[in-house]
């Protein structure tokens, strides 16, 4: 099982349409990538460990795919089409990574 | 619910002990934490969103509560025996942040 984090680093002037996010993003990239994605989550950043300092990222998001390659034979054909939407909810240049899940 | 989430940035010269972490370290989490801790993932880093690249974070872990005052209650009892074993399998200082979780 492969993880995809997809990380929003928390700077001063960025910009973050959650309700967008949650309503609009995520059901088109839900789509899009079913049956591959085997689960999804979406964390909204809250804190660092302290309370009252700032998250280092606004919100960080996973997609869970069985292997390397159902994830990227399912999101290769929209790659153009989700990447094209995330201007339209945020400023942020997202930090992709790709991990092998341990636990 | 809430999810803290524990990223240990990739960096040259950064060391990683996975075994101790996933054999001694996590249990000990586990155990500290319980019936609080809700749910732990584990995370490796394999590579940027392009094959070859590095991976931002080397690991990223999560631990979810039902809120932040169950976190706060069963955490800080134990964080100086949880912090102090850090040492013990890495020489990265982890970035901790605190979301809620939203999907």
């Amino acid at each position: 099982m492969i993880r995809v984090s997809v990380l929003y680093p928390n700077s001063s002037g960025s910009t973050f349409d959650m309700d967008y996010y949650l309503t609009k993003h995520m059901p088109m990239v839900g789509a899009r990538l079913k049956p591959a994605l085997k689960a999804m989550t979406v964390d909204n950043g809250i804190s660092g460990a302290q309370p009252g300092t700032d998250a280092a990222n606004r919100v960080i998001t996973t997609l869970s795919f069985d292997s390397m390659e159902t994830f990227q034979s399912a999101f290769i054909p929209h790659a153009a089409e989700i990447q094209g939407d995330i201007p339209r909810f945020t400023n942020i240049v997202p930090t992709v990574q790709i991990s092998e899940v341990k636990l």
